[in-house]
């Protein structure tokens, strides 16, 4: 049990299964008493995870990727109280101290004990303070107790696993966009981006009660996979603008609600889709979002990006029709989703059949070796979301 | 068109279709430039006005019942601006002038200028104003531009008017109850009371995304019911204590939010259930909901009661275990349903197809000469809900 | 430093201060490692506290009181991270585990995990989990890095000590009596009761940037100390009803917003001032609250009253005229003060002086051998908070 | 009576006063039996309308200014109904139907119904919708009833009319930046711009209980009247960065909340303060502004600006650091103040005594006639809000 392996960023473009270093209870010099190890069941390929495998960040060679983790507890420190050997549990991809003022008033994506160099951390990622990732064997959880959902039923768990292992980041991560978004029952939505994270909202919205969720996107496999749960999509690739494919849709070219499941990455529509336009799905939701509504922005923006076309995109300033969102009093809600504020709900709801989330963002179950070749098909736009199953535990 | 027919309370027990007068835009002195008319396509019969034929009110005989009202305007008052004739529309049952300072904060329950004895009022309802009710063939709407909600499209929303006609109150009414009981995704909730209030509340626990709906009631037949639609249910004539019969369903003995749809004429539970026990529901709630939840209260309790058994209950003073609630630390919200905060939102629903609101509360639709019938069937505690159609309007 | 004395409940109307044991981190064979030692600078005598001493509880003899804390760490526990040996500390009266369900968010008074009869716990007091009280020389507080408030500077804190310790529990639990009834600028607001909590309460209204602050009473004294700090009061052994005195006041027999700062030990008004009336502040309250308003309940329900006068009362079920909140679409928010939820705030008023909440309240500091006079005095109705200052650490 | 004369844009930096037309029940074509005209008491000259006089807008020459009115009704539409000849009222700046859905949930900015070009309208100022200024001796107002607050006692508004004219705009689009913001008791909040409506922000943080206001300008008298009513302030002409300037002010460069009342016409901060930088105060906002916190923006942004620097900034669009406040988990709120959310409550504050909002900013009443000199002097920064008293009835 002493021998880990885990999936490491090599360079841009490549990444790599290597033998790790078995977690101790400990983060370098920081002793973490309060934490558990973790024999990983499932963990999750993100679409945030892809920006380091692009090269568009300062990562390491070696970073061991991976922060969507759910794993059975085999060891607990010895100031762990509540949580205990042999249970399942869903681990928030932020990691949170569950003692600083931001933690106690539920905004764990901006803890201020977990990460020395800014507020908010995460498992395997770059500038998140540190934390080795969960794309592997094993890993460790630190405040165990505070940050630990434990399933009530573990063969009732592991029978809905391919559900479950979305709670660690995606599925409260979309829910977040749309609640943000003001996101009700009878709300008309846009999403902006049908990868996992659109998907998750758009599933989210259904739960919520939305009339209508709208999804658009520029690569058909993920529009047809938004329509499979009962999304209206719209095809970015055309020359149609936006509100007018909208008004085909709902009458009005206008929604109540916005959500940016793209962030910086993002291109141009229609026949701009070559290239990159950091802002224009910022700038897209303020032009449909009616007057009154709100955007919720899930999508990660980031404060550098060598990558980028302009200098001052490089520090991660861009062209903002702030006066238009003005005009219309919009409310902007960004930052990390706080996974510890929804995922006992969310996991009710999947507990109780309420939503089918696995079939909604396609998940697909795939071993440890095959990682690599995960990075790659969901680079290329592969309408899946891949579940690493790195001891084979997840049932067909 | 000058003629006119309604339904009329004339003792305890006793209602009657009879001529009354054809609307004018006014009530008694007081001028309704602002009104409309409104040929009635559909109006339905509530609990509520079962308290007043009961005889448990100091209801006037002649008294024309009927608050639950949609129609199409057939005349509009010279400053009516916006609402035109031809328009179907939605009334919700309170009565508001949009213009005190309650209605412009969305509390149209309380409106502070439509009932000179106290805020807030109703079409058809003792102590509520005096406006004439609308089971009836035409009916005066007063303030229409603020009150009606215009439905998009006739033709859409005569195909689905049995679930629309539940706009003017029980939806709503129901919804409000879930809401401000706090449920939404993940919620495992309690609703008392299978009636029509209580299955639409049921309904719309499931649209908020609530992951168990426990359903009480002493009635079999709305019991099945509200297992139609994907409830649990139990059954209150059980010796089985409440808590019991909910650790049965879902492992423990509490729910997250407590619905009272029951209100003051609640009947003692289990072998206690032949007489009234009017604060029973309310004390129920209190000691199945958990620490730290919420317990929405739509039914309805009166000021004054010359039916209770007890000189307290005349008043509507009830003996309620307050101490448990507080050691709970409950919250309570009580009131008349804000309709307008919420039926615009709601039809969204309806229209796309997100809620079968009138198949989870079970509508027959009847004629106006039905309606004595119609009371005496639904006193009887039939599981229906009744939907008069004072033209023939409604199709198969 | 191993010796203790703390102050002990012997029988009806008497407390001792004894030699008392000196603090483990442990509550019986539950370990503390998470706890710290505190020597006490200040510690309150409560209001909820007399309930106990008057023998209307179950509180066995022996029992150490007090659960108004403020005092220097001593010694930390192998597990707490945070908080250092040094400190100077505020501790809410509500003892929190940082873990559960309730915790995360924000619900500390009624936390899963403190108390095996029920959630909630509390220093020295009967059926609060049985941690030790701390009207002493030294206390245990548990889970030391999630329930302590660290003043940020020592000196300018003993400077403010009298203000900063009333952050333990009775300037939150009256700022949160005013919050939970919606008091913001330009309310118009009713405090029922001028003790401690009540004069809290109305200090937090005029902090809240409240229009007029009403304050009800039956002692001459503390009514004098509400007017000292701008209050206007109502003296409640008047037979003028109280709307009229609200009238007389405002111009209107009404309020936006009441505040319940008696709880179940209240007495009748007017000529029936002789006896206790338990519902009768909350009755009153409803009659005088606008329509529309809400209701916070700080004041204390309990579940079982041996010393009731009705068989209901004493298992605390009160005759409320709940029919009355109804109509006016009441809301009502019962339960301890989630005292963390407010308490980094509130010190930030107090350290800037936007608050003289030692003022409003009276504090006298007083010695611990002074306590017994202290529990005597403010039985009588002293209009004085008592601080006993168990080492003559606080400055004149 | 039926002669008038109001302010008039004339070209680039003149205004001039003329002879208007006396004001009738209509605007253009539309008929407005809803109005009431006014005569006016008050009307102040307001930051925004400086815009259009710099030439920065294509506001037309003859455009009547002013849009902050209080008056006495003299005249009332057919289809008043509540508000009486001999009111003396408060207008709010944004005209609203209180018939739309966006008036109905209190968006009273937005309001669908009074401007066929875009949601919102405002009296005399550029693609508002074309209603006649209020700088002037008489004015219509629309939609009486629901727009127009009265004050409860004429004599004592006369008596604090300086005051009370603050509420058709300024004080309320301050206090409405600061509850944006999340200001509350004990915050610690940076107020950008000490124009009038950043004291009024300023004195508005003090009424809700911020512990540390904290005001930023580069105009030095501007800064004195800050410190007049106990704010902090930074002067933004020194090259010490603002994060330093805090750090030196609260022990650290972070605030709770931060308020732009400058909006799109901000020039760059220390050695660049000649030229325009329109996102800097965003930008800055989101520097100085801790993770979790929130930005209100009460300062207008533009959807057009031919004068502006840049092709971008031309059609309103901005560089704006959007990572930095993504990473933080910033939520910004923009767009008009909705008057009627908050000026009831408000004008309570005021009446009681509770702020000294005149005196915050500086009132100084002028003639109509002087308002052109007050135009030019406001504009060279004058630490004042000019008041303009038509018909000499304000008292000393």
């Amino acid at each position: 049990m002493c021998q880990n392996h885990g999936v490491a960023y090599i360079e841009p473009g490549v990444v790599e299964v290597q033998s790790i270093e078995y977690p101790k209870l400990a983060l370098g010099d920081r002793q973490c008493h309060h934490g558990v190890i973790l024999q990983i069941v499932s963990t999750n390929i993100c679409g945030s995870d892809q920006h380091m495998v692009r090269g568009r960040t300062t990562a390491p060679a070696g970073l061991v990727l991976g922060h969507e983790i759910t794993g059975l507890v085999i060891e607990a420190g010895r100031d762990v109280e509540f949580i205990k050997v042999g249970d399942l549990v869903s681990v928030p991809f932020n990691i949170a101290c569950g003692r600083c003022r931001n933690c106690k008033v539920g905004q764990t994506g901006i803890c201020l004990n977990v990460n020395p160099s800014r507020p908010g951390a995460a498992y395997g990622y770059v500038d998140m303070g540190g934390w080795v990732g969960g794309q592997a064997e094993y890993v460790m959880v630190p405040y165990a107790d505070f940050n630990l959902l434990k399933f009530p039923d573990k063969d009732q768990a592991m029978a809905k696993i391919r559900d479950l292992t979305l709670l660690s980041d995606i599925f409260p991560t979309g829910y977040h966009g749309a609640v943000s978004a003001g996101v009700g029952p009878g709300s008309i939505v846009y999403i902006a981006g049908a990868g996992p994270v659109g998907l998750a909202s758009a599933a989210s919205c259904h739960l919520l009660g939305a009339a209508v969720v709208i999804v658009g996107d520029m690569i058909p496999e993920r529009l047809e996979q938004a329509k499979s749960f009962g999304c209206e999509v719209v095809d970015l690739r055309k020359d149609t603008p936006l509100a007018d494919q909208i008004a085909a849709i709902v009458g009005t070219p206008e929604v109540d609600s916005a959500v940016d499941c793209v962030g910086f990455e993002a291109r141009g529509h229609g026949s701009e889709s070559g290239t990159e336009h950091p802002a224009t799905v910022l700038n897209a939701a303020m032009s449909i979002t009616r007057a009154g509504g709100a955007i919720g922005i899930p999508g990660l923006y980031v404060t550098g990006d060598p990558g980028a076309r302009t200098d001052a995109a490089k520090e991660g300033s861009l062209n903002i029709r702030i006066g238009l969102g003005w005009a219309k009093s919009h409310a902007f809600y960004t930052g990390q989703c706080p996974v510890m504020k929804y995922h006992r709900q969310l996991m009710n709801a999947i507990l109780y059949d309420k939503i089918q989330i696995a079939k909604a963002v396609n998940v697909e179950v795939i071993s440890l070796n095959q990682a690599p070749k995960g990075y790659q098909d969901f680079d290329k736009g592969a309408a899946k979301k891949f579940v690493i199953d790195p001891h084979g535990m997840i049932p067909n």
